[in-house]
């Protein structure tokens, strides 16, 4: 046997045993997988040692590898990282059960009564990279939604996710859940992604990734199961002529630069050019003396010495770093056309105290978030008030912006009659 | 220029039009879609003596090629089904406007308020086979929601469909909408199809497969893009023995024969053991004695011996026919057991006087639409009060059960601030 049918023969057990432990959890009661996110969370705490033990092996070989400092901060977990994981978990336990919710109700003339109710998506495949703790995460809103999770982490943090792993299963056997409901995949080996993506339709209903570009591209070309996609967030901020200059100035900071490394971060600053007099100069010169790089049209340039001169490869960048394009647009529309053309329709924002212009905005740009006077740094499942997440969904599809437990879910009808037949 | 980078060009520019279609409609009125709607019906009835001279030709070439009776069924046209297919574009136009719904709307302690506002899904691919109706359904579903459609029918029905795809665009015109609205792909080369599904993931958001089980597995190999799947309904009837027998009867004939050809037909007919004595033979006696050919376990053959022995084929069976499997299974949880082994997660009914057996039934059994005391030929949009359908979806993923107008929608977020930045 080659080492890849060695491969896809676990992975078939793998998936064989994850649609067994599903069927029992679609049984399950949400106060019984509580139990088990609390047993969890306890675990974790538990076992801090030895999961910080096995991240320090990860460490040691990423740093012998000469992994990059952003790549090993990542990485590296500490007391505060494992605790927030285990808090993670006793926040999910808390939101309520999603499954078995009724949707909608309704009765038919002829007696028939429709519910439309929640149930688990099945089996979730997530394909992840080096950060241990979405092994913890994404398992335990997996669990939540009475969803079997395959977790396949990157091979830099492989050990940690391994001591991870044995936490969720102690919790979810606490419960008297099967094993399988969380399960890690054991080889590194990229053949077994394959696996996850073509070879395993017949056990997995959805993949989730979580990762850079070539990951997900992967994805789009080999996966043969629907895929909850996470592409790029290229979020622009529009500082329309009514705009309140004070507003502009604290949410394109804020949306610049809070933090530079998430997908909600603007990387675009829009600035209508009936308002380059009164509000490009102070912003730009606001970003600027924030250590923020400015890459900026002929105007902007105009404004500081500093400014590089921007190109079109400016408009397309996703720099998840201390840099932003700034441009002049002909009005909302100018903004509207530019976000058509280069956004990434994850999420957009204007600043104007013009109602009318704001719901122009609102209603033209077609991402999966948009905000009016706000910061694009709130696309964040928690800051929408849905708990954790798994990620913004730039897809149109099942799923759009932030993926909670809600958005791992399916439904199905319930008809209730009285011996109805078809006319 | 081959042939095939030739369709490829074609298809490429069907799909930027389709686009900026899409765009257009996405900013229309439900009013204006409506109107559009309306100017389709009155074409079809104006241009009834086209399509039905294009179908002749389409009707004289499958003559000539030997079509079966049923294919040939499938594809004729009279003025009757021209008149039925007007009248469905008005139904479709009578439905409520889904595009700018608000879903969901809360407001966080921040002063943030959050909407969930359904929108068009974008651009939709329909591949399907001979029934010219499709050409008109899947069109006007399409527009309904703001979606633009590229549709792509078999060849057998080719004159038809452009006859009809000629109304469609008469329609939409008239409404002052552009003609890419609905698109018809122009060439039956087989390519086309290829194109649809990996070679046009920029312009193409979701592909609607509605064929038989060749074009299914076609596009679960080849697809890059995600697909609404409708697969075979292989739909059981248990019947209980707490089963009023009468009811019982009623529900099977129903369920087996009204249509035998439709998705929600039933195939296979559960009997609890513990009801042999009492229902089992007249419920199969009756089955005969309606022309339905039964195929059954051993107790079944005991009954009748014009029942023909079942073998494990039969249990896998989609027959579409005056055909039956009957079994005896041991009380409500061997009927789960079964249809969680032969089922295709579509439509499954209990009949039963014992409503905590009926709620174990409904709860357990993990398919689409799952009833109780109702026939299996309820399955169909229609019927569930949602106007015309699609299809009905045997996923789990993004729209379960019947496709109408609201499972062709994607929903964004609107959110509305007043400066708010995050901590």
């Amino acid at each position: 046997m080659t080492t890849d049918e060695a491969i896809a023969q676990t992975m078939q057990q793998l998936g064989r045993d994850a649609v067994a432990a599903q069927r029992v959890l679609s049984i399950s009661s949400g106060e019984q997988r509580n139990r088990a996110l609390h047993a969890i969370a306890a675990s974790l705490r538990l076992h801090r040692a030895a999961i910080l033990a096995a991240n320090e092996r990860d460490m040691s070989a990423a740093i012998a590898a000469g992994l990059g400092r952003a790549a090993l901060d990542r990485l590296q977990l500490d007391a505060a990282r494992i605790d927030a994981m285990a808090r993670g978990v006793e926040e999910i336990a808390a939101l309520p059960d999603p499954i078995g919710t009724v949707l909608a109700e309704w009765t038919r003339p002829n007696g028939l009564r429709f519910q439309r109710v929640r149930v688990p998506l099945g089996v979730i495949g997530i394909v992840y990279e080096s950060r241990p703790n979405v092994t913890c995460d994404a398992g335990a809103l997996c669990l939540k939604a009475a969803n079997a999770a395959i977790l396949r982490g990157g091979s830099e943090s492989h050990h940690s996710s391994i001591a991870i792993h044995a936490c969720l299963v102690e919790g979810v056997s606490a419960a008297g859940l099967p094993d399988a409901c969380i399960q890690l995949v054991p080889t590194t080996d990229r053949a077994a992604v394959g696996q996850m993506l073509a070879g395993m339709t017949d056990f997995i209903d959805v993949i989730v990734p979580r990762g850079g570009k070539s990951l997900i591209a992967r994805v789009q070309q080999e996966a043969r199961v629907p895929v909850i996609g996470h592409l790029e967030g290229l979020c622009h901020v529009y500082v329309d002529r009514a705009a309140n200059l004070e507003m502009a100035r604290s949410i394109v900071l804020n949306a610049k630069l809070r933090r530079t490394g998430v997908c909600g971060a603007a990387e675009t600053l829009l600035v209508d050019a009936a308002a380059a007099r009164t509000h490009l100069a102070p912003l730009v010169r606001e970003l600027l003396a924030a250590g923020c790089e400015v890459r900026g049209d002929a105007a902007t340039c105009a404004v500081d010495s500093r400014v590089v001169p921007a190109t079109e490869q400016d408009w397309h960048a996703e720099y998840l770093d201390a840099i932003i394009a700034v441009k002049l647009v002909d009005g909302v529309q100018g903004a509207i056309g530019h976000i058509a053309r280069y956004g990434s329709d994850h999420t957009d924002s204007i600043v104007t105290d013009d109602v009318a212009t704001a719901e122009t905005f609102l209603a033209r740009v077609d991402s999966a978030i948009v905000l009016h006077n706000a910061s694009t740094q709130f696309a964040d499942g928690g800051e929408f008030g849905m708990g954790a997440e798994i990620g913004i969904s730039t897809d149109r599809f099942h799923a759009r912006g932030p993926v909670g437990v809600e958005q791992l879910t399916s439904y199905k009808y319930v008809v209730r009659g009285s011996g109805q037949v078809r006319p």
